[in-house]
C-alpha cells in the first residue's frame, strides 16, 4: 500500500515526497505506479524538453544556464539527467553534475540523476514516469539530458515535446559522420561552444545535411512547417541563452498552434503502453517457463543443436496461443 | 524462399556468402532465419570471445593483434564489430577500423561491423545470429567487439564463451567510477597501453575491487574456481599478445573441463530464445491493435489524462488473455 499522503505531498510540489516517488518508480515498485496512477490526471502541463548529444559539448552547462533564465521568469524547473549507456562516462557525468549545482539550494530547480534500468520496461520508462512525477509535482519546464544519440538514447527523449541536438565546432567528428538518421531526431540544433573558427563550416554543414534529408519527403510530413532552427550558444558564459529560450518557446507554440502536440504525445503514449505490456509479457513468459518441462526440453534441443533458438521461439509461442 | 545453394556455400566457407548472409540477418529478412536455421547444425565449434571497455583504449589493434597470433597458428579468425550506443563515435571507430586492415586481404580473416538494430530483438540478437554463421562458416575464432560498456553492450558479448574487458592506464577515469557491477563481467581483464607509470596502481585497483566483489559470494558460484588475470600489453607494438593468446585458452580450457561451457552457452540460448519471443510477442501485439477500436479508446483515455499507462497496459494484457 502506498503512503497515502505521498501523492497529496507530491501534488503540492514537497521536494521530498518527489525524491521518494522517482526512487519508487525507478526501483519498479509496485507503490511508484500505483502512484503515477494517482497523480496522472494532474499532468500535461509541463514543457518537457529533451537533450541529447555527444559527451563533452556542454549539454549540462547550456542546461543550467536554460535554469537560470527560467528561473528568473519565475518558471519552476525539473531536470532528469540519464545515462543509459556506459558506466565509464559515469565520472564525466559527475563533473558536468558540478555545473548544476548553482541550483542545488534553489527550491524552484529539482535535479535527478537516473542510471538504472530496474523500472519495469526500461530506463525509458522509468525516465517518462520520472518526467510525469516532476509533472504532476507542478514543474512548468522539466529537462531530460541523455548522453549520446544511441537508440537506449532516443527512445528517452523521444517522450519530450521538444528535441535539442547539442554539438560543438572542431571536435573532430564531421558532420557526415553522423549516423543516417541523427537529423531528423530534432526540433532545436544548438551549437556550443561555438566561439570557434570552425563554427561557421559546421552550420553550413548542418544547413546542408538538413536539406538532404529534407529532398525525398516534403518538410509538412516531417514535422509541419517547422524550420529546425541552428542557434549559437557560449553556455558557459551565457551567451545565446534567450535566443535558445525564444526558440523553445517558438517550437512549444508551433507544435500547439498545428496540433501536433496532441499528436506526439498520442504516438508517444502509444509507445508507452506497448513498452510497458511487452515487458510484463516477457516477465510473465519467464515466470510459466521456469519450471515448465516442456521448455527444458525445448532448450535442451537447442543446446544440442538441434534446433535453432528462433525456432525455438516460435514452437513456444505456437503452444502458449493454443 | 532461401536461396538453396547460399547455406552449401556458406558452410563450405564462402566469404561472400557469408557477407550476404550476414546482411540477410542484420536486415531482418525471412530468409536470414531460414538460413540460421539450416545451417545452426553445423555450430558449436567457435571459440566466441567478447571484447569490451571504454573508446579509445585500443580494442580493435588488440584484435588486429589477436588475430595475427591466431593466423600465425593456422586458425581461421571472424570479427564482429558492433556499435549499439552512438552515432557520435562512428568516426572513430572507422578510424579504429584501420588497424585491421592488415588482415583485409587475408581470406582467413573475415571483418564486419554491424549497428543496425533492424534484426528481430535487437543488435544483441543479430550480433548472436551473425556469430553463429561464422561458426557455421568453419571460423575457429569469433572475435566480437563493442564500444563502452552499457547494458546494450553487455547484452551483447554476454553471448560468448569468454569475456575480455580492455582498459587503460592514466585514462583520467578511476577503476572506482566504474559502475558497480562491470568488474563481474570480464573473464580475462586487459591493460593495454601498459607502458604509463601509472599502470601498477591500476592493477593494484582492479585487484582490489576484484577481491572485494568477491567477498560477498564464493569465487566457485561466479565463476567456478577461475582466478581473472590482469594483463598488460602494448597491442600497437604486439607486446603482451602471447600471454594475452594463453590466457584465453586457459579460460577455454578451464570452462571446457568444470562444464561451465555448456552451462554459459545453455543460459545464453535460454535468454535468446526468450528475446527472439519477446520481440514477437510485441510485433505480434503492435499488429493485432493496429486497428483495433477497443485499444484506439483506451489511448484516448490516456492522452485525456483520465487512465495512466501502465493502467492502460494492465487493461491490454488482461483482455488479450482472457
Amino acid at each position: 500500500m502506498a503512503d497515502p499522503t505521498l501523492a497529496k505531498r507530491l501534488l503540492d510540489g514537497d521536494r521530498r515526497a518527489l525524491a521518494r516517488a522517482i526512487t519508487l518508480v525507478e526501483n519498479d515498485r509496485p507503490e511508484g505506479w500505483e502512484l503515477v496512477r494517482e497523480v496522472y490526471p494532474h499532468t500535461g502541463s509541463a514543457e518537457v524538453v529533451g537533450f541529447t548529444g555527444p559527451p563533452g559539448v556542454g549539454k549540462s552547462t547550456l542546461i543550467g544556464a536554460l535554469t537560470a533564465a527560467r528561473r528568473a521568469a519565475g518558471r519552476s524547473v525539473g531536470v532528469l539527467s540519464i545515462d543509459p549507456s556506459s558506466p565509464f562516462t559515469q565520472g564525466a557525468l559527475l563533473g558536468d553534475r558540478i555545473r548544476l549545482t548553482d541550483h542545488f539550494l534553489d527550491p524552484g530547480v529539482f535535479i535527478r540523476s537516473m542510471a538504472n534500468r530496474g523500472a519495469l520496461g526500461g530506463l525509458s520508462e522509468a525516465a517518462l514516469q520520472a518526467a510525469l512525477l516532476l509533472d504532476a509535482a507542478g514543474r512548468e519546464d522539466v529537462f531530460v539530458e541523455t548522453v549520446g544519440v544511441g537508440q537506449a538514447e532516443i527512445d528517452i527523449i523521444d517522450h519530450a515535446d521538444t528535441i535539442v541536438l547539442v554539438l560543438m565546432p572542431g571536435s573532430g567528428d564531421s558532420i557526415q559522420a553522423l549516423k543516417a538518421g541523427v537529423m531528423e531526431i530534432p526540433d532545436v540544433i544548438v551549437i556550443n561552444k561555438a566561439d570557434h573558427p570552425l563554427t561557421d563550416t559546421m552550420v553550413r554543414e548542418i544547413r546542408g545535411v538538413l536539406s538532404l534529408a529534407n529532398l525525398d519527403r516534403t518538410p509538412e510530413e516531417v514535422r509541419g512547417s517547422w524550420r529546425v532552427p541552428i542557434l549559437r550558444t557560449e553556455a558557459a558564459r551565457g551567451e545565446g541563452i534567450d535566443e535558445l529560450v525564444a526558440a523553445l518557446d517558438q517550437h512549444a507554440g508551433h507544435i500547439r498552434e498545428q496540433g501536433q502536440l496532441q499528436e506526439r504525445r498520442r504516438r508517444n503514449l502509444r509507445n508507452e503502453v506497448l513498452a510497458i505490456a511487452t515487458a510484463r509479457m516477457r516477465r510473465r513468459l519467464e515466470e510459466e517457463l521456469r519450471e515448465d518441462p516442456e521448455f527444458k526440453r525445448l532448450l535442451d534441443e537447442v543446446v544440442e543443436r538441434r534446433l535453432d533458438p528462433a525456432t525455438a521461439a516460435t514452437e513456444l509461442l505456437d503452444r502458449e496461443t493454443t
